[in-house]
């Protein structure tokens, strides 16, 4: 009921019980066309083994539902592989490999097909924080800390946070693509026994055929690559999810400074703009440190093969690329359509009747009163201003010992936001400038 | 592709996409009895309502795929079934509900048909457990700590261990599963505002139509009830995977103690015992925790509902009840049909060749010759056993100073494991005593 | 550096390294008084033990470092117990015991201890809610749902939210304490062989000597006890995470509506009011979820005694007592200083300039007009007073339909929040109701 | 109780009290001096505040107490250096900065300084590895999937496998010191406005004169570098976890093929060999997903300063240093002194009767054969040697079918396990090549 909310078609395409299966059937042919090439058996045999090395031959529920008995799915897979391929091509059907070096393969290419559609979407991610961070580069708006008003910056300084961010979780995730996703192929022992002397030949020629990185050993109980996975993974997933929580506070009634494009709507309450994108970022994103956590702990794993630990990873990393490619679906989607209210922006300034405005005020008479008489002073002019309902501005401006040293203009730039924004223009700069670069 | 392995037909039927269908219409249908029964309108619109809320009714895709733009599955579910009930009624469909009315009962209603057979599995597990703890209550098998054999034990005093943690970590749940599976029912602000005075009255009447029970107030943001039914899922996963892993190290070829009835084989290796169920219960139980922490981070909601966090409990909650329905029954089948190779647990007793029999003799030189003397000469006759290859026995009936003060069958009886048992066959009384009572 | 933001002095006092120590030591007093009472041994050589079990006896520093060398702090207790006491009590003191015997009786001290104050200040958290929805049962406030304004409510009626939940989630903390705190006796293979027959006998005297609960059989590898421990504090951080979730944003900037007794401040920025005890509850709450995944994960152990998972309970399990210690102690602070701003309160229902009341107007033309006409007209009327910047009051009174059927009183009251509160009330007086029942 | 079971006196040396309270000194000192040459003020009242920067000049424990009312160390601590340093330098203190500045900062220099101590340990462990990888290159051992023996293989491989681990989960931690440990200095608001068009001047000293990184932008809400680094923790926590299950496992009683040095004894158990180091760095390993998934929940921080999620990060951080420091170190001591005992490696082989060789056996009659005739006549072999309590060897010697095909050397030859090892040494070949060439 809730898969559309918590997936995207592609990633579930990418994901599915279908990709999996294909997956499994990719390392089959493969495998098969490896060792044809290394002269471990005759190439016909292996055009035959790829050529039925396609998941719409095959029953994947029949699969599934077998898999219950033996822990594994490619018990039966190979069943109806060696029943598919004519009698010559049979003996040669997954020659030499194990059932992990079918799956832990299929798990690589599952997550390299998914990840080009998130790392797709986060690249997006990152344009569109490019895009308004450029064009709210000078947009001020109140900063907050302890989600109690601060200081003047920019939206666009924020924006600059968001993109920076994304660009080094994505980093860390096209590296774990790029680098650590590796053919697995041991055998059951993971010694090759079978193959005699031709095992690291064979398995080089495998990663060749899959465009898989070649392991130094098989890694069937070495589970780093997946714990790398999972952290970046989990990373990426944080990043969304503090872009998702900022979305949702700015659009607060209260706050109305950011609004999605299309917000979720209410017949029966008229002013409701629901933030449906960010709400659902939240809520995928909340649900990946659990999982991570699962995948982390299953990484000790007995021996040559995990009795348990590396079952219990198949359907938390599944679930874990379809939540953060949803997410980062669903973030692209956000801000390619956010509403951006500057005029509100510059309202909830004022809401403070200047008082954040009190650091520069402070700033300002420091040369003439010094440091702390200049902090005494607006500190009582504060006061003074909440307790008459006046501004800060207006108790600066009438207050004798302001005018003795500061002038009316001088008092108008100290309590201008906008004059008051120190680097925030500067870092947005080297933001875009890093984003460029790549 | 690994769905079978980690659930049950009976788990699966009572939480997917039809299950959650149902049970949203459940409440839809509760609610117009129950407004009908308060006066709230005519009872002939709420029969017209009943009778549509019927999950084939319905196009369970095309709501899923709806409740992506919204954020919630309700909205298209009150359209259609808006639209399959006649004119009179339609304006009755839904009265005074909020999308999360719907959810969280429905919820509790999956929680509720998932636990009766998950429960009922559980209850066959702790019946596992008693047989087996009355046919081996005098098996004796070496009890280990750390891995290590340690003392004589019987394989019925373990069975009782398991037989004690299954049945309070039943009870546990089904006390969620009795006081703490609540209708919800407050409306957009939990006050049940459209009702006018009306709404304790339907909340009781509708608490009473579901077999709920009824709230002191909306829960919308008090998600205490799961927090709990977290907990105690938690830790059934907890003792289920206990047991596993005990028949995994058992069914060591190592150790040999225990096997499945029908363990998972290898043509290739014929010798394989594969301990299948025991891997998948193990693979099921390790990934709850992480699921349990994901729905306690999700505790904390805002206002008066949430902006995530709530919807971030749908799927870990349906997840978390095929898990653990899934280990129950794959336990329950495992130990129905559990292979206890008693000849094995002896001939492994005598793995130390009498070494862990040291306490016992020592206790036995005690009385005669103190406690330090007995130990100190004990320790010596087991380093000398180790080193001359020879039992504790035999260096026992060897010793002038043990001869002094302990006759042949003093010795024999004091490195006897069956002698040694302390109080294991009355822990064993006392678990089935217990387990009578119930 | 952080302890003190993240602990107590009750807590502390409760769970630090000399509270381990004596509790560990009353075990050993308790198991000699046991045994002498069972006539195991003499009473003179119990009262020499008893006697030397002070913490202030010991070397904490000493025994926690040569814990190290055997993964248990036990053996070095127990060596310098011994040299303690005289000869010829030396021969009794830990008789019959294992290392889990000591350190899991002295878990279950350590915890009873630590709830008592955790426990104490949750009802104390109870009393303020309770006190506050009493003094707020018809405080109007502006209800939100995805944290955009929805309807009105009481601040009462959250204050009953949090009530209810504090309740339960205490109940549930208090029956594990009732219940399930009991001694650990098992002996090394927990079947008290060295006792003999004795066993039950001693282990119920025992129990009855530290006022715990006699399990059924030795509990070292059934750990259903530290599962329901660990979900019952995982429920209440969760609950406590709830109310400080609600403080924070009642009390941001922009919101105005609650303000911490004492809040945070900051020279330079002198409007900010940062709720400290909120921040901190959330800070230490936030951790507890991956405690709990730790615990639970931690479930299944080895046989009779595990080799890492019972180790990896001690400090998660201290650590979370203090933690929910410390979030207990700072609601209950933060709440019995709370400031509530009945007028910002107000002031903030009004601003959607009446858009809150569409559902409210719709209902009181419905009558008069049909659900359907109702709601088409109110919808239109605030598109209306959006673009107008009118109020929907205004637009309602203007609107010749509306004119027809409702007098301007009608108007008045339609689009007064106090008027659309539904059951808010009497939600507040049911949950008043129940926390005057216990 | 249990810090030294879990940490080491380096490890905790560079995470205590006083390590974070240098740390943010350090800040303080290079904040003084970076503005200092940025003109901002005066040498002298740099070096002023630098020369007071000392741990010993301050009051730990005061700082800690009074940081529970302001939700951070830092106000106390700048208070306590203002009063240190004399008038002139006081002005200057901690000038443009916020506290999460000093805390960000201070917990990339403790955990620059953790992982010298880790990463120094971490490449010990693999040079342990190595060093068994090369002595047990050839040292046959039965290798083990779902804890059943499955074929033969060397240790030497097995060693490849954790050497190859260590050394991935090494180089990513590494990554993360050398590129992610990065200053933090945004002042209140991100835009470090008290410096007016300083800021960036100033960041880029600051970061030089600490070593670290300069970021693009703040980082305040982007946890980026806390997610990788929690990342990378966990991955190398999930290795070390690896290395220590195989060896508990290996060191069974049953099993007995390694031991450690200086195993945990028991007196009144002489036998016992329990693997103590083994045991405590699977109980910190354990620990270790929980916190790195509060790591990973707490990175959605809102707007510029979060409200919780910040300070949730601070404990975790240093517990997660502590629990790897001291597995590291542990699994170096463990590895270093690790007992092989290759006779018992070979007697395992043998415990089959020769079944794990029946793969072996297929292989040498498929020539003749064909691979189904051969793989059926040796299942029958096999079960007619268990029926009988043969050898595989004996049944194939005995088999007229065999005895056509293969002379007494073949059968002899494909039954010695060590004639079927595969690629085993070629792998750990590999992993040596890999090892020497960094």
């Amino acid at each position: 009921m809730f898969g559309p909310m918590f997936g995207t078609p592609e990633v579930t395409a990418a994901t599915d019980r279908t990709a999996w299966l294909q997956a499994m059937l990719d390392f089959e042919a493969a495998l098969a066309a490896a060792q044809a090439s290394a002269g471990v058996f005759p190439a016909e045999a292996a055009r035959e083994i790829v050529r039925h090395c396609r998941a719409e031959l095959f029953d994947a529920d029949s699969i599934a539902r077998r898999a219950a008995s033996s822990a594994t799915p490619v018990i039966a897979l190979v069943r109806d592989l060696t029943e598919l391929v004519g009698p010559s091509a049979a003996a040669h059907v997954h020659r030499g490999a194990t059932s992990q070096d079918v799956v832990d393969t299929a798990a690589m290419l599952v997550v390299r097909r998914a990840l080009e559609t998130v790392v797709a979407d986060l690249h997006e991610v990152a344009r569109q924080c490019e895009r308004l961070a450029r064009e709210h580069r000078g947009t001020v708006m109140i900063a907050r800390s302890l989600l109690q008003q601060a200081l003047p910056t920019t939206f666009g300084c924020r924006c600059a946070t968001w993109l920076t961010a994304v660009r080094e979780a994505t980093a860390a995730l096209e590296r774990v693509r790029r680098e650590r996703l590796a053919v697995q192929f041991g055998g059951a022992a993971g010694t090759l026994a079978s193959l005699g002397a031709d095992g690291p030949k064979v398995l080089g020629l495998l990663a060749g055929e899959l465009g898989l990185a070649e392991p130094v050993v098989p890694w069937h109980t070495d589970r780093t690559r997946v714990g790398e996975l999972a952290g970046a993974l989990g990373t990426a997933a944080g990043v969304l999810g503090k872009i998702a929580l900022d979305v949702k506070l700015h659009a607060q009634t209260e706050v109305g400074e950011l609004a999605e494009g299309a917000p979720g709507g209410s017949s029966a309450m008229p002013h409701k703009r629901n933030p449906v994108d960010a709400v659902l970022v939240s809520a995928a994103t909340e649900r990946v440190p659990g999982l991570v956590s699962s995948l982390l702990s299953a990484m000790p794993q007995e021996y040559e093969r995990a009795a348990g630990a590396w079952q219990a990873e198949w359907e938390p990393l599944t679930e874990l690329l379809g939540l953060i490619g949803s997410a980062a679906s669903r973030t692209r989607h956000l801000l390619s359509d956010l509403r951006v209210d500057a005029d509100r922006m510059a309202a909830n300034l004022e809401l403070t009747r200047g008082l954040v405005m009190a650091e520069s005020a402070a700033a300002a008479l420091t040369p003439s009163l010094g440091r702390n008489d200049a902090q005494d002073l607006v500190g009582r002019l504060c006061r003074q201003s909440v307790e008459r309902g006046t501004t800060l501005r207006d108790e600066l401006l009438d207050d004798p010992r302001v005018r003795g040293v500061l002038s009316r203009d001088d008092v108008l730039g100290a309590t201008d936001p906008s004059a008051y924004l120190g680097s925030a223009t500067a870092f947005v700069d080297r933001a875009l400038a890093e984003q460029e670069e790549c």
